[in-house]
């Protein structure tokens, strides 16, 4: 992505040898033999109802070390009631919650754990600030591969939870997420793990952009005006965007969405940069409830502002006591509970529609990206305490009345 | 179920006018008339993929209630390391957990709002030992229903925050499922609310039958030689057992499986009636952490053993530390994690297995009928520690030798 050099696929090629860390490689393929086999019509035919259908845009040779857990193919839910509540004209809410883990991570796990497969490693590692983790925990346990991973100790329980019941060893790191990661890398390089993290391994993203693919396959190839994600390294934003320009390219849509990337206000170096117009950050400390978007070092900056960019898309922060709202008004008008980083896109187009940025005849499709029971503890900070009653008609009917 | 009377459906009627409420109704096609229309030709050129495709087999005259939350069509994850594991044949998971709310409750829910909006009704009720209770209120939220759940103050915290960031009116009762049971009742009668308890009506039950109508579709008509379930009310096994038999009678199978209904021993009131060919049951004190069928009071007894019997089925206990073990091993072998009443159903595999019930080369399904993001602190109960780093190489590399 800096020089713009090309390299065949090897094994332990991560990122560019010329550029060092920041070369992150990025995955191109043969656009034209793949055009006349990945038709709309074919995929019509296809009967594989998850994102391994879109196959020849991933990078695996086989299907020899996909595991069975099924990944995407998430509902894309429409609601009338929150388009109301919204003032858009389509809204659609893509569930990637229902994912096998319950996050959109599900994706790239799935590329990772395939390719550290058929590269025969037998110990994988990442750092993450939950999801990626319980993801990589759940694909390995599925493939029976040994799992080290590093998560900040301020990851919320259930995520930890998932992350031991899958039999992962978990390594609590006491500091940030960026702390997290520089110790995973260090050990990866040290004791020679596969290293899924995002940062460096060109092939996750490969499996993020699958969320692209779906949308606009559900949507009948007709894309949203606005494709409403929020970001924290980058890299899942970064991934839409090049599914869109992919199918784009191979003519199954004639346009692209514009992106919306959505950050907390509380780390927001990307929205800072790109209105800076810069083609570098400055590192934050993150400050946000929205733990899976607390990066204060994306290390994806450059492959999500670039296509941000490309889209005619741009970049909007939201406070914290925004993001519960739209977590409230997503699951109380739609029934979709997602978790802070997935209600941070809602909040951003309510943002985005006040300040006249999307219209009100727009559609748009907005990414829940985790699901909700990862951080219940978020949810309860915005919703009312229950009424507790005894097992007696008499009490129900006080407190019924003392409610309304 | 009681006198076998028939009758056409009506607003009102749930139960049977002259059994009163344990005179619960079944609810009967006309098979003759679904026989052409629902082929495997047909289904297999339907391409919703959700458990509305059965909808000549479910109660409802049209689509035009059916909310936008996509509900069923789950994975069926087969895992060679957990077959290996447990010593079968062929073990496929129905991974019901990743239902828009999380469990099977979703496919009964679905159809009980769908009921109440066609027949006019604004305000919805259950009692719930949790699923229920979330589905529920996920379901009235995105149909714009008002929703009032009674659940025991017991219920997990997971399944309370589910609840309440749905908007739903949350009745805590201080006492036991079957208390909060009894007031929901006697509150719907009071107030005029449509009521979603299972115990008394009967659509619900043809929501939760969808499960066995896939897990027949995805494994090619061959039905499995068991389907094994966890029983609490012991309506979710009764509509399994109904779905294979509907499917047999339609012709679309040879052959039903036989039904392994798995009861936690702290609340096992089925599997004492059935081992002493009771026609009834006592009463029990739920003792058990699988909150989900912590039930004392089955009020679809009579339909569940019924069910189990006429497969040729059986019943069997575990314990909560067999199931918090079972859990470890679906999570650790297959990447499923599914909360204690989902493991329990592969711990009854387990001990069915060990008693020579099932066989080596018996091919079985297990059903994992909610999400373990539900309830954590059952998980945690049998998961290690996790381990504690500084973001520091030395200190890592001390913690892990410490470690093995």
């Amino acid at each position: 992505v800096e020089c713009g050099r090309t390299y065949q696929p090897s094994k332990g090629l991560y990122t560019c040898p010329e550029c060092g860390e920041t070369g992150i490689l990025d995955v191109i393929y043969d656009y034209e033999a793949i055009q006349p086999v990945l038709t709309r019509e074919a995929l019509a035919a296809n009967h594989d109802y998850s994102h391994w259908r879109y196959l020849p845009l991933m990078p695996l040779e086989s299907r020899e070390h996909i595991q069975p857990l099924s990944v995407g193919w998430t509902p894309l839910v429409r609601n009338r009631r929150l388009e109301e509540a919204l003032g858009v004209g389509r809204l659609f809410i893509k569930d990637d919650g229902r994912n096998p883990t319950g996050s959109l991570k599900d994706r790239a796990s799935s590329v990772g754990v395939a390719k550290a497969l058929a590269e025969g490693e037998k110990v994988i590692t990442c750092a993450s600030t939950g999801n990626a983790a319980s993801s990589l925990a759940g694909f390995a346990a599925s493939a029976g591969l040994k799992a080290y991973i590093f998560v900040p100790a301020t990851a919320p329980e259930a995520k930890v939870a998932q992350l031991l019941i899958f039999g992962a060893n978990v390594l609590l790191v006491q500091g940030s997420y960026d702390e997290a990661y520089d110790l995973c890398s260090a050990a990866a390089t040290r004791y020679g793990w596969y290293n899924r993290n995002c940062a460096v391994n060109p092939y996750l993203i490969e499996g993020k952009k699958t969320i692209g693919f779906e949308i606009a396959e559900q949507l009948g190839w007709q894309v949203p005006d606005w494709f409403v994600m929020s970001v924290g390294d980058g890299c899942s934003i970064a991934g839409a965007g090049k599914a869109f320009d992919e199918l784009f390219r191979l003519g199954l849509i004639d346009r692209v969405p514009r992106l919306l990337g959505v950050q907390a206000a509380g780390a927001a170096p990307v929205t800072a940069a790109f209105y800076q117009n810069a083609t570098t950050f400055h590192p934050v400390k993150p400050d946000t409830l929205a733990d899976s978007i607390a990066v204060g070092v994306p290390r994806n900056f450059t492959k999500a502002i670039r296509q941000v960019r490309s889209s005619g898309g741009t970049m909007i922060n939201v406070t914290d006591q925004e993001i519960l709202e739209a977590m409230q008004l997503m699951a109380g008008l739609a029934g979709v509970f997602t978790e802070p980083a997935g209600s941070a896109a809602l909040a951003g187009l309510r943002a985005a529609r006040s300040a006249g940025v999307i219209g009100p005849h727009d559609s748009v499709v907005v990414a829940a990206t985790g699901n909700g029971l990862k951080d219940i503890k978020a949810a309860r900070r915005i919703t009312p305490e229950p009424v507790l009653v005894y097992p007696d008609l008499a009490d129900l009917a006080r407190k019924l009345e003392a409610t309304h």
